[in-house]
């Protein structure tokens, strides 16, 4: 049975995806992004899952940044897990008394709308994440009047919902990861994605253009990019690449070998059955047998045959 | 004497920045980024000042995703300013007796080292600004033993520098703008930076490759790109450019042009100069008289002459 | 009536592809290609008709290079003329007499098959063009015993067709251009061409995939591209390209004026009808209306409105 | 001692060719370039060299067409030829007394300027070679007063030179390739060329573009393109390369292959030394022991290894 850290504590929407992802596991909750990373690196876990995107959000960056700076760890798999918020607070509690609100900062902007419109004159403190502010909501002599969180959260920290699905959208989706230390890949299974880090070798214009030309040239389409600072000063970016495919595939072998080549440093992240479970178009000449058979006729060329 | 909306309180970075860049101006500080924009859209303010992004931590999405949804502004000044962090507490606090930190989650990752070393048990907590929790710390019943600030915002609310300069590393910076409503733009400089919010028709592989291409073109280098999601589910993003040049040379509005024919929507965010004084290389044939040059020889090629 | 250049002698391919162009012009036969474009120049005639390519020997380079170097002329009309040739000698011939056969290098190239087959023996010399062939045979006392020409010329020099259709592909077509001195261009019809010529500012590598992207980043198509040497040495070309759309067309005007900024000299041959009636796939973002949209926003954007 | 193939008669060009690429080989003078060709196809010779281009007249035609449709062939060696021409005639022959000039075409486009100064009245009329018009002219009855061809075509065949060096430019050059039967290929020297043949898969806007991009993006320049009709109607074309580097550079084979997936059909003619010796600039990132340590970092990461 697997061991699997988590951002904590109980209750948060980490937990529910790490619970959709291996419901057998044990859970080891954590404090912060990095602490669950770190328990896995260290091998105080098997695993960590850790948030990667928010649809509304954004990256989480600390995820990122994790990913990028720390020591390697291969994300295995993903899940896309619908985020939806309740206002809980401690039995007794009406609407009308919440002056203080606790939660993560991502649930503030996300609930803006409903805190605007409900809450007016309430003021709303981040905490470190929802479960950790349902938590602290349900302490006898917590200075907060309510939590927004997950209503996992409530049932599990003893809180009423006064009101759910709060969020200004309801489909609001945040993409979960689950990652290990370097290990065998999972499988090619027709449907799956590749991350990779990429650091410029020197911060010439058009090199965004040439890292995306070693993609398209070979037919690799990309799912989502994001810039990263290198910490060296503004206008010093690295880069996040998700993108169709696996790396046991012929054609994002050689594009990310490419890009290897012609960059500073290139990291490799995993390749995972994509969630969502889409297919690529595999463009003309980019199939695994197309390279192939372009491989044998290389091998006859160079050998001088016809 | 213009009248500038901030992210307050008082002692912010935002306030020094703001000092920087207008230093005769009235201050008007607010609650967040959305509500100093706000000011300005409102007409409270006739500008307001916010950050845009820091060598650490990133964009601050807040600020790009204000510009991008929000009733339009116009960037017209930028400035870049070296973020320094200062533990900073209630006369007679000694470090051994902290217990509590309050600061805002950016100087939280700045300052990651520090904290590990010298504050090792320390509960550190997440504030709306560095400035507020200097301001809560100088409260007599605050809950808070310390907040990181700037030295600033310690002299502010009266509280006594324990360590200066705590952020992991000393050159750390940071980039604000300045906005106004739509107005006429600053005059080029020869040394000016624009920047674009697009949104794409529809989000075809090799969408992202059109956009840069429709820049290298015309010789315009991008200096940062930063995807946003849309909110309408994981995959969708808009995308903020940076790149070199004012909109009245003639190659960023050929290309800006371009962008908005094959795009769903370019939003310009504004030109302006420059905080770092550097002068683009010009690419041969990109320059003004070159292309005034061309429209000249294409008016007569139409007319049938030789 | 206008007068127009060919290359004659009468009975030549030119001289069909003149009259299907413009039945009533009055005709004036040239000895060469050369010959006939410089009464063109010279206002000896009012145009000239000339051939440009051919599906099976490809360009006739003689009339590029006359296009790129001699004098500016402007091609106004196209057309594409099937070719056949037919073994044309004195009446009283047989076959099996023709020991030497006289006609153009091109219709040398195109009759391989069928004189390798019927006339193995024969040595075939090379004509100024197949109605001079034709005419040379019909002197008493010609050293030639057939020609090979179209059968307007047998026709026109009383010489007997032996054989007809004896090219070895029965769909040999020849493109022919009318050309005049510089003159107001057709107007628009929406299966238009446009012929360029474009050299090179410095021969750097990727000049050529530059100049491609100048006209695919506008979405126009190519249909043509030939390399031709400058005359400077092996290695040093520049280039003639045809593509879809007319200069008075927004996509084609600026990707042209693209052209002109960043290379070293752009001649304009013209915008003229297709033969083939074909009119082209507008890319998305680059029909008229939709620069002329894109110039309106520039314009708004320019003057600061939002 | 090998036997090669030539275009003959003894004392063209081409036989200054063969001789400075193997000064001690057999010759074996041919009719045309086809048929040195074929005789190197069929065994009667154990290669050929024959003419590729001209710095004045650009492609020889007939050898690229040879070259994409015939047997295949492989070319070994290539050489750049001086070419100067004489005006050449029986003893006794005063130029006043020239009435009919005998040559090849080429010569005829590249003694243009000669001719019009200084036989301005002469019938110039087409040889198959300029070897074999200095032979019809050496004929005691020849219809021909003089030949225009190479000095050493009239010391082979007794006639006297009345004029040395008359082409427009004292720098024009022939290419000449030796090649032969398919075999091992010229050891790379770091200094070579590669030449190709290329059939488009389907005719779409972009191909073209698509085929550059293969090359560009592994840092393979470009040195020769050529377009030639593949027979099948005007606007159908195959496509001649060549490139720097050898077949079996790691940069060259990647790009080739490339191709080979992406295009209908990639005939390989041959990697061999430049003539010129120049060697190519490598760009970063393509050099051989790149793409062998970016091999072995994909096959580290494909095992799952950090």
């Amino acid at each position: 049975m697997p061991r699997l850290a988590y951002l904590g504590p109980e209750g948060t929407f980490t937990e529910e995806a790490l619970r959709l992802l291996d419901p057998t596991a044990e859970r080891l909750p954590c404090a912060t992004v990095s602490a669950a990373l770190n328990a896995a690196r260290a091998g105080d876990a098997d695993g960590a899952v850790v948030p990667l995107e928010n649809s509304i959000e954004g990256a989480i960056t600390t995820t990122l940044d994790e990913f990028a700076w720390g020591e390697p760890l291969l994300i295995n798999a993903e899940l896309l897990l619908p985020v939806q918020f309740s206002l809980l607070a401690r039995p007794g509690t009406e609407i009308v008394h919440i002056k203080r609100v606790y939660t993560h900062p991502a649930a503030i902007t996300q609930c803006r709308a409903y805190i605007s419109r409900e809450l007016p004159d309430a003021v709303v403190v981040s905490a470190p994440s929802t479960a950790a502010a349902a938590q602290e909501v349900s302490l006898p002599g917590s200075p907060y009047d309510a939590a927004i969180a997950a209503r996992i959260a409530g049932e599990h920290y003893g809180l009423v919902e006064l009101a759910g699905d709060i969020g200004d959208r309801s489909d609001t989706v945040t993409r979960f990861v689950k990652v290990s230390r370097p290990q065998p890949l999972p499988k090619v299974t027709g449907s799956d994605r590749t991350t990779l880090v990429v650091f410029l070798a020197d911060d010439h214009p058009g090199a965004l253009l040439e890292m995306l030309t070693e993609f398209s040239v070979r037919g690799v389409n990309l799912t989502r990019i994001e810039s990263r600072p290198t910490g060296d000063g503004i206008g010093r970016y690295f880069f996040h690449f998700d993108f169709e495919g696996h790396v046991a595939d012929a054609r994002v072998g050689e594009a990310i070998a490419g890009l290897h080549r012609i960059c500073g440093e290139v990291r490799f992240l995993g390749s995972y059955p994509r969630a969502d479970g889409v297919a690529p178009r595999i463009k003309r000449g980019t199939a695994d047998a197309e390279f192939a058979e372009a491989g044998d006729w290389l091998a006859r060329v160079r050998a001088g045959l016809a």
